[in-house]
């Protein structure tokens, strides 16, 4: 047990250190809200690709794509957006100072995704046009904060 | 919606793109699960920062680290791991193929991480030695993968 408190460090776990490794600060708060954008890219992939006519509408596949958007959504981001962890403090981020201001409304942004993702986890598994239905306000509340809060390129 | 549709594409959403994109095959997947670790590692950095006597113990606090280690660990992780994302085909992850090899023990390593974090999940909120006793096992189930499908730094 000693030896393993001793040897508990990120590094030494190997949790810090990638070949791409985000120096700076905040270093794995933003590489772990970078990778949970990720995770949701793909399975909005999933049901993008559907709805775009690319893939033939699955329900179950769309239903556990939208189960999984969901468990992201509801997971516990309140380590994940430090005050200051921005795209100046850290140039790996790409998060705008914006975000922390009194009155940027991140608060009705974050709600407006709950909101748009708990309706497509229950419409996702319905049928095609239901689900693009509900797909569509899930794609504006990424904007709503990609749009306001994001570095352009 | 049709203007929905037509701009779901995932760099149009700005979930591709960051300012240290990792470009090459597989790049959501890699920054998907790189990310989940970061946040795993987080998680771990509260408990971890406990168990050292570095920050005094907190139930509540150490519950909701292990409770939020948990929610990755069942979090699918299907599309994660596609059979070819390894540090040959993209130098961003440094996994290695012999993760995928037949016989490479990796069900069981999941396993254990899956049943670590249970007991983690089930001890953390108790008291500080009991929390302890159930970090060990957690740190050695991420060297479990670390060790044997890691590229070496």
């Amino acid at each position: 047990m000693k030896t393993f408190l001793a040897a508990l460090t990120l590094s030494a776990l190997g949790l810090a250190g990638t070949a791409e490794a985000q120096d700076g600060p905040f270093k794995n708060e933003i590489k772990a809200r970078q990778g949970i954008m990720a995770y949701r890219a793909l399975q909005l992939g999933v049901l993008g690709g559907m709805a775009k006519g690319e893939v033939a509408y699955d329900a179950a596949a769309a239903q556990k794509a939208a189960d999984n958007l969901m468990a992201t959504v509801t997971l516990d981001a309140s380590m994940l957006w430090p005050k200051g962890s921005d795209n100046s403090a850290n140039p790996a981020s790409t998060a705008l100072a914006a975000m922390w201001e009194e009155g940027s409304g991140i608060g009705d942004k974050a709600k407006a995704m709950m909101d748009a993702a708990t309706a497509l986890q229950a419409a996702a598994g319905s049928d095609l046009d239901t689900m693009k239905t509900a797909l569509g306000p899930v794609g504006e509340a990424c904007g709503g904060c990609h749009k306001a809060f994001r570095v352009s390129n």
